[in-house]
């Protein structure tokens, strides 16, 4: 057993109505700044409940509703600009990735001089440390995917780089995982960002990096999400199924921290970099069965653990890992998926090798044989329909 | 599912020469104090160990050696003067639960005023908050079975009272669990810490603020243990058999945090509270079969899951989970184990009883049905040799 760790020191509340729990939550003295989409989380009152239950704590609260799906740098800046000019003394970032992913960004530009993007390590990132804590940090996710509220990670795009960043110092203070909050998710989103969680958890347990421990995270969140999310995708008001995968993507999240992703979703970052309008949980799916394929000789035995707790109990065979991919995508209603219906062309492959391999070149090494740029082509178009 | 949470903000780091991660520990300028008891931790060489991975980071140390097992009152107050007095910066409790337990204490008593037994709750404790974080406290465990370095309680001895105490602020900020300091625990003292840990584990599990990801380490824990307790040991020397009690028992610390002991280690507290001599674990083997004898109709489904996490795939019925005790029992070499053998006479049940109800009755009211003054009377009786 090689020598491993385990932080993550996100006190997390978990359940239908943990919202409330933000009522007694430990926070500074002062406003904060909710950062949101501009149109469901109001509709549909979260934003009002986050702010009820922060107002019963005794903090007033004001709102950023313009962040977009793959959130910008352009909008970081323009939030954190706000929250700078406010003199907000805590955030909370309520949706999606976008929405958290941006105020994770947030809170370290609140504390810290210069650009968000002088703390990437990759691309055009400057790679600088971290030097200050940031603001207390709340995430309220309201999509059982990314797994942002247990990881210090984020995911902000600067013109064609769409590149995850972070550290120890971006795990949220505070993380309220409320499955009512995803009650009325529509089916395709449900399945694509139920999907991008079972591959945190499954290339986690691949990953060089794993431990006994993050491997223990990962067969969990693989076991809830195969087993719930056909039934959160055809019946969302499913009160059990949708907690089910929504925990299974906070276990997920678990993974991101304590092993890692690997080179699949630095191929998929870079398509949707080119490609805004592919769901990033879509784009994992269309590439999946082809990038998966390459480490039947390399971890045979662990995809067959992976097969078992995606409810094949006697899967035997590397191969079985692909067949269950195979039936969640159809029991999913996602088994159609093409990359021609996103303007992707055959043409566009030799960039998009190039931006994962810059990009987010670091997930490769943690792939359990190394991928080359061959073969990332070579994904790509196995990939293609 | 209810409403859960988890927190456990320890930075945790595991294997074979982990003591090499404190060279680059962030800890506060100054002194630190590793308390520690007075013979093997010294003998065996792990103090010099952690002293010179913490002088590597730039850090002198003192030492502390008068930990003794079942750790008093009048121990941490001691320890606790020469903490201050020498203006320590940080602690590191190194040995087994007594000497983390009192680092733990003595790190709160550095940054608070009064006595810790003001803030112990159940007792004579005065049952006070903890206003101040402690300071930064490194657990290193040398034994694999009371999981402190991974929860926030302690256990601390004053006159005739053994109880828990703790809280958020009592987390270790560092934990080190290094099998490698395990090597040479004798096989008894393997076995019975080795039961504690299982315990913890199946308490945990069976507790009624259980929750899914608890039982999620609860049944891990359990797994590591059962597997590799009987060769560990036999077997002292054998590192991968150490590394998997040692994992199982800081899992096992997690689900301390997460979910809670039960009515098993309130009834064991008081009789080694009466009974020092007895080790903590031999206590719980000694009442474990007729505790759990009175869950079979409780909770059935569970005793099944846990009998196979020990390993009998084919558990059917909470009746197996007693063959599974007394089966790991005869291979660790722990089944003859007798009250009288300690000094215990039935004549002692009914003040036992009304300890473990006066100290720790908190836990009594987390087992899935309610256990009486005449229960433990019972569970006492029918435990006795």
């Amino acid at each position: 057993m090689d020598i491993f760790n385990f932080y993550m020191p996100t006190r997390l509340f978990f359940g239908q109505g943990a919202v409330k729990k933000l009522a007694r939550a430990k926070l500074p003295a002062g406003k904060g700044l909710i950062i949101t989409g501009g149109t469901s989380t109001t509709r549909l009152g979260y934003v009002d409940k986050v702010a009820g239950a922060l107002r019963e704590g005794g903090h007033e609260t004001i709102v950023y509703n313009k962040v977009q799906p793959n959130p910008t740098i352009e909008g970081v800046r323009e939030c954190a600009a706000l929250c700078r000019a406010e003199g907000c003394t805590f955030v909370a970032g309520l949706g999606g990735g976008s929405s958290i992913d941006t105020a994770k960004a947030v809170a370290i530009m609140a504390t810290n001089e210069g650009d968000w993007w002088d703390y990437i390590h990759g691309g055009t990132g400057k790679g600088q440390r971290i030097k200050n804590d940031g603001l207390p940090l709340i995430a309220i996710p309201t999509t059982a995917g990314t797994g942002t509220e247990a990881d210090p990670w984020t995911v902000v795009t600067n013109g064609e780089e769409k590149i995850g960043g972070g550290g120890d110092k971006c795990f949220p203070t505070i993380s309220v995982v409320d499955p009512g909050f995803m009650m009325t998710v529509p089916p395709h989103l449900t399945a694509y960002q139920g999907f991008d969680a079972l591959f945190h958890a499954c290339e986690g347990y691949i990953a060089t990096c794993a431990s006994p421990v993050s491997e223990m995270f990962s067969l969990k969140a693989v076991e809830l999400i195969a087993g719930a999310l056909p039934e959160a995708v055809h019946n969302g008001g499913n009160a059990d199924a949708r907690a089910d995968v929504a925990l299974g993507s906070t276990l997920a999240g678990f993974v991101e921290t304590l092993s890692s992703c690997t080179g699949e979703h630095a191929i998929e970052h870079a398509l949707s970099a080119y490609h805004p309008a592919l769901p990033h949980g879509a784009g994992l799916i269309m590439i999946s069965e082809a990038y998966w394929k390459r480490f039947f000789a390399s971890s045979g035995e662990r995809l067959t653990a992976l097969s078992r707790a995606m409810g094949k109990k006697d899967a035997a065979a590397p191969e079985d890992f692909i067949a269950c991919l195979q039936s969640l995508r159809k029991a999913c209603d996602v088994q159609t998926l093409r990359m021609s219906g996103y303007g992707i062309e055959p043409s566009d492959f030799g960039k998009i090798a190039d931006n994962a391999q810059s990009t987010m070149g670091n997930l490769f090494r943690l792939d359990p044989r190394p991928l080359s740029r061959e073969d990332i082509m070579e994904i790509l178009a196995e990939s293609y329909q």
